[in-house]
């Protein structure tokens, strides 16, 4: 049974702490890896709080990419959520590890929305 | 060792096929439902796809709460991130469920952030 959407949770350990501190990386480099990911870049909202941290999504055709980073601790947590077979969440994730230079990366995949048979019909319209 | 984040990870199976597919009814659901963990909302961002399909997150003070809808499939997928000890996402995740009329449920609850107790202290300045 293929599940609807694909869920790749990544944590970024030994991050470099200037990098994820900054609004402007973290956006930039968040972009760039919905790019490199092959995803279309819906809308994004991006957030820094005081005295550091960054929270930022990307709304994607296919899902999201968020991020919420800790670089008093020199950890980001990334999850990217995409459905359909085009996309290429891990070339994002490594993107990300690279440009924040994580020392230590745990990335573990879920599936997400995985139906029952009597649903497994894509139907035209909704049902009632 | 504490995390520092909580990622509740909520699948609604045999929703109402017509509120999931309402951006209005999705968006006003997530604004109560970050409302009723005691989030502070910071920014929101939804989008409604074609022919039906409902993006949206909710980013908090404490992190985000994101949706994704398959109306035709009547399924949901849901997110709820959350750091510190006093928000109650699943107080969250069970008014979503409860206001999409979700036939079935499954929570997940995932530990983000475990750090080592080499980084454990909280500076008061980034590491360099």
């Amino acid at each position: 049974m293929k599940p609807l959407g694909q869920h790749l949770l990544v944590d970024l350990f030994e991050c470099d702490a200037k990098a994820i501190s900054s609004l402007q990386v973290v956006k930039t480099s968040m972009l760039e890896a919905a790019r490199r990911a092959s995803a279309t870049i819906v809308n994004t909202v991006f957030h820094e709080f005081n005295p550091f941290g960054v929270s930022g999504i990307v709304v994607i055709a296919e899902s999201h990419l968020a991020i919420h980073t800790w670089p008093e601790r020199r950890y980001a947590a990334v999850d990217i959520f995409t459905c359909g077979d085009v996309l290429e969440p891990k070339v994002a994730a490594d993107y990300l590890a690279e440009v924040f230079g994580a020392g230590r990366v745990s990335q573990a995949r879920l599936e997400r929305g995985v139906l029952g048979p009597r649903v497994e019909e894509m139907p035209d319209r909704l049902p009632s």
